[in-house]
């Protein structure tokens, strides 16, 4: 432990508690869970699943937002502490390349990742099919929609922080038309941000470790460290009475992230706590989103709670790696660069 | 506001709670609910999904009442105050329109409908798969089993409380032998409560509002307006952890009860609360029956929650038709009569 | 033998071929079949499924027609013989009782009915879901579009040929919204046919007859005789690469046709000629009309085969008759009154 | 009441607690439920379906212990009390016949019976699909795995404690390779405990209860008693969001355990409880092990809750027995031995 | 090739035709295919999957004959050439080891075999659920009726045709309640023919060879050789409109039939021709049977096709093996001893 | 008529057959169709859905060859006239761009566009899931692996023949993991053949047109015309038996491709002749390639017929356009630029 090294800016306001006595685990909950509850806005019913990242000395939220219509629409919100929230009741307003306004029918599960000065938000939109919307702001008050970044059917998209050997990545998760009973993630590539290829399969779900072995999804934002880039991840087990979903994490090599380092044997966090098991989908904790102070190694993560609920939890980033490195599983195939 | 009428006797003794500090939504929930619990007689298990009407100076119920053997039968309690029940413990036994007594197999979901001094309970019956039983009573003594009104696959049946032109109306939903995942509402009429035709489409489940998606089926008796027919209706949405019953309303056009004038955007109620979010069927708050005062614009409302217990909502009849007029949103041939 | 008398109006230019040498069948099968192939109109890609009645002294069809775009209309069509056929590229352009003109969206399996001088037409139609459209002609020239007679799900209805104790008679088959993995068949009666009620239960799917054991549904016009109403109706088998639909026959009380007196335990006929076993929907005979000459007992019967070819089978009612009283196998609960 | 005399040793520290003050219920639950709460050791998430035997003068409990990887695996613990549990954190490791090391790919749903000096353990293993595992200890420190009982796809497995007629007797679930639909249980005979033969089919799911309509399964080691054996076993109804384990019991034959004497018609515990109604698996009480002491009649239910918490739930066997022949409901075909 | 010895007894009078001129394949269809079509007997549609052995000097089979009235029971008939036969049109008439009558519900793909002087038939049968059905006869005049040799669900059950290692053998595939989309072949055994266990799976579905992908189970008694137990399986692709049934063939171990030699990377013969591809079930090739003389390397193969008829087909069993040996492809875990 | 002007080389040996008389459809067939039967080489079972081009003065295939084990690859194959073939009995030994070789675990349906004098080759290949694979050859000796083109799942890629306002572009048909039951077209451009982006939507299936009412997807490389690229695909309609696989055109806009000019209402051919309703997969007419003249607008399909073999048709391109033209029938948004 202790060697790791975080690449990124200090954020010595990241919302942060320490591991409670007798907590043994590699993650914990923050005590005040779930920190948004039922109708956080007039038209809002629910909030989950959403990003946060600093912005000047506050934070920006990007929430899925479920109206109460039951549609999800992406809204922002804004704290100081980045646990108490001030939420819009009106949805992004997006403006078109050509200038045009732009309304998605639906956008859920978004992910924000800042490259230079400019936020890329990521959601999930309907393209006939649910595909990877695609955005960005300077500063949260003016949003262009750029081109969807894929066909559908797709889920769980998300930038990295830079460029990787002079292209941009993305991790993304193809799925079908329904409530995908499969799912992998993947690793594309572009030039500009508007074309892709060079796709590889970077992680399957894996079978001897049933809390992931239906799907897997790629949540936050990748942490860039010494060791590489840690990738927080939901995976979905299948009991008699529904998914289950929980999130562990992986390791992928620096200079070739499609090749996994680590990845997690065990879950790192599952639905134990009334706010995660039960709600409008009982039994979830989904990450979207992570903040993360490189000078003390503290990482927030933010995670939806039975698509009802936004909550955090705590971890060290060094424990983490660590307890990655000793307790690993990789699936047959994980290594290797398969496309 | 303030101009809606309601037609109806006055119901001055309806149970009531008014909106409570705070609260800004269009329904709001009894403090004590559930009003009926687990085991509520000695072979019933759960009661849930049930009809309420004003008897004399008091209340009757016509409860669905699931037995510790597990199957629905209907069983029939009384209460002064609408809120506390004493409820029998053996179902109702039929007696044919020969004069032979009559057993349902099963017995679900009653709706009560007063026409002069009959009551009507329609409920849904094994009919070599679910159909519309029926019956009537005027004392709730004696009990007459009527000829079924549909074929199967029928659920959610409700009749109007007075002739439209001269015919008696009923609205129904077409289903399957399952757990129906499509649903809408139709309305048939009758000269004679015996032979139905004309039948008309009323309302569709509605694809931009999820909440009501997949399916929806009537509720409560419709409530007489001066604006039009008051219908509370369930909707149902289908996330990936099973089935989620919120509900809205309708207004129906007075002398053409096939025509939607207005619809909720938005649900009136949807499951949050623990006796709602868990229990046999998670996520379900359902509506059977209402009570409505005219004079004072009172709206109680039965509805059942987790297909485990039975719980009450309160509304202002005024305001809940200038909130649905404010914010409704048709379906395309919603306001069309499709025959 | 020889004992049964048929109801109806002499039928001397029936179609006819007498039973081949070497042939111990109940029903045989004509030696032209089929006798509509491939693309019999410009518009039609297949005809099948189809009506056929006495008309002047010669014959008129009720054709379910499906266009080369896929979707089924109904078409006229003349003979002189019953075997060879005129058939309109048009669909029937009909009115709706108040004058307006009507185009069901699809319209398919039809079946036609003479009661005095109308000819009435029942179809599956589009009403939010397969139901049961309805319509009248007096000369195959001008069509009236009259009330749906029922709501979904429905399909594989037909009226008796006669009012029975004062009452019109139905037998419909309730469905579900796709490719229906059940049903039975049930009765409704109705003063005016406008309004059905009084419904029953007449037969169910047969467990240990395999033929039948998926669905069952009505199939032409029930023959009126001495010993009863002679019901020929399709049996369908769930076999693992697709369903089979073979044909038998039942025989229903005179005065109550909710009895089922006798019931074929075999299949009449089941798909064993190329053009039944191949096509469309592989394995379908699927009977829709007869005729029938009360003086010789012939019986004449037109089926669907392969949801591609028109193709008709010949039997002795006497005989046939003979043979369903000594083969018969009533289901638990047949002959009994279901309601 | 008084008369039933239970067969085997005296069990005088039996967990106990007597029914509460106005508990009219055959079954009651312990006060302290759940027993076993989340992580209960450190690579354990969750245990439930567990068996517990008395060993010396102490208990010994074999559980079902899901691990923070998602996979079931069983271990073994300590109690003086029986309701205090001290859990190994590794998993059984046990010896192949041959002295060779075996580890079972998963290992869940433990039964432990004792023969003579011998515990045998049943589990549900992975033989190419869910089958019988088996195996044996004396001591509870070295296990021996033995052949597996059958083939797939077979769960719920369990032993008679004495050979009848002179064979031994396992009851057991046919099953798929899912999350079966369906499911009865079924007696084989083994003179040898290796080779299984003479299978009868003692119970099926039972339509008319629905509370056991869609599955059954064999729970704890039958008792033996003066009025037959007694069974305890879950029974599965399947609502519209996800299937409900309640729990009921029937008497066997004592000479010839394939019939069925009685049979509760109503479950005797079903989840009500936070701890039975939401978890992993919510709505779930499912009984996998037994401890009675004849001397007093009392009986101690060790039973699963949500496949997250090990409860307890005691009767009274007298009581139980008595109850049962009053409310009993064979389903046709129980008393018959059906081969 | 030429080193194979078959062990057996000759058979000069096996059918057989040479290998067609032009023909490379190493399995060749008998020119008169099918041998036995529509109807065969007054009662019965269809003979397939059935069963053929030497007896006398003339032939004897048990049929599959599946009744007009859809469901299967199994006929004897007899041959003098292997190829004409005379079949029973009524089922046959079992008498229980108490000397009751028994009458299967259904019955269905027999696989017979002789040891010492008594041929035993296993069948699939009605056991509240599919399931291995065994009886015996030593006359085929006389049939007694054993206990069942499984309990559900298991299909395509054959035993060998002599101990090995003192034991009897059965080979057996676990399935479903339905149409199977999965399945393996696993082997039993035996000190009684009564009492069945030492189970071990010895051949997988196999996904690279995606003829056999979805199931495979056994077909017709395997034939010892010198190179090993020679077995015909059947093995099912899945494409979008239906499964495929080919075979193919396996070695198998002499001492230790658990064990696979070599398995067939192709399929031996798959469904081409119209009586393979058309019918009851389209692309039905399904093996139950064949004779072998020794003297000559002549293997005759009776298959089903398309459940509708039955077919013949040759090889030379020196150059199969010859051939199985050259493209043998196995699965993982197929030669090792699974259990 | 008469108007419409080609753009490509002319190729005068362009296998021909004049429309035979008495024949009005748009499309005929060849006939001596099939024109590649069952086993075309030694390891070959069927050849259908594949691929031909021009190359020198005579024809190259790139034919998908399902191997006799079931697994498809492709294969090269030769011919002077475009209708006799000399396959290759190996699959097509493909080398990465590293030098290194390469095999795809399976390769179907392939599609090949001449750029310049490269041959590119699409095929659907094993990418975790069905995806788009990609290559290129010069000589059809040399074959070069690309970058796969798309991330699973996705089937029915095709190039444009040229660059359009400097973009590659792309046609493809995202899927699911199975059967697909649904499926619309994509469009998506790129600068350099490796990265992909700018999606749009260009054709949903079609809910009134039934035959293509299930899914839809591309088939041969687009024609250029003077009124918009001429575009063959096909359509698929879910009757009860098995899908239905007929193909029909649609003519794209020359600068924008993503918006669809016309489209044929019915189809163009569906499956009637024996080779196409009986085989493998019964009921399939694929095209995937054709060849052109535009001297005399001869237009030459090939496609695949059932699964099974490979079928010949003809049309005259400005009879197809003029068809097309007065035939249209456009899905609300085929001519908006959905994105």
């Amino acid at each position: 432990m202790g060697s790791t090294r975080i690449v990124g800016e200090p954020l010595e306001n990241i919302p942060w508690q320490p591991r409670p006595a007798g907590d043994d685990g590699v993650v914990w909950r923050h005590d005040g869970n779930p920190i948004i509850g039922w109708n956080p806005t007039r038209r809002t019913a629910r909030v989950f699943n959403s990003a946060v990242v600093p912005f000047g000395d506050a934070f920006v939220g990007v929430f899925r937002a479920d109206h109460r219509d039951g549609r999800p629409q992406i809204h922002v919100g804004r704290s100081q502490d980045g646990l108490t929230w001030e939420i819009d009741d009106e949805d992004i307003k997006w403006t078109d390349e050509s200038g045009a306004p732009y309304q998605p029918f639906y956008a859920y599960d978004p992910r924000v990742v800042r490259l230079d000065d400019t936020y890329y938000i990521i959601w999930c939109t309907d393209f006939g099919g649910p595909a990877l919307g695609f955005g960005m702001t300077r500063d949260f008050q003016e949003f262009t929609r750029l081109e969807n970044l894929t066909i559908p059917f797709n889920r769980n998209g998300v930038l990295f922080p830079r460029k990787v050997n002079d292209k941009y990545l993305l991790l993304s998760r193809p799925s079908d038309s329904g409530h995908t009973p499969f799912g992998d993630i993947y690793l594309s590539e572009s030039p500009d941000l508007v074309h892709w290829g060079r796709h590889r399969r970077v992680m399957s779900r894996s079978v001897p470790e049933w809390w992931q072995a239906v799907k897997i999804g790629s949540g936050p934002v990748p942490i860039e460290t010494s060791e590489g880039w840690l990738l927080l991840y939901h995976g979905v087990s299948g009991p008699c009475n529904g998914f289950v979903y929980s999130f562990g994490a992986a390791l992928l090599d620096l200079e070739n992230p499609a090749k996994v380092l680590y990845r997690t044997r065990d879950y790192l966090l599952t639905p134990e706590e009334p706010y995660e098991t039960v709600g409008f989908v009982p039994n979830v904790a989904f990450p979207c989103a992570t903040l993360c102070d490189p000078g003390t190694g503290r990482l927030t993560i933010y995670y939806g709670a039975a698509d009802t609920y936004l909550a955090v939890a705590y971890a060290d980033v060094d424990e983490l790696i660590a307890h990655l490195k000793e307790n690993s599983a990789l699936v047959p195939g994980d290594a290797e660069e398969f496309r």
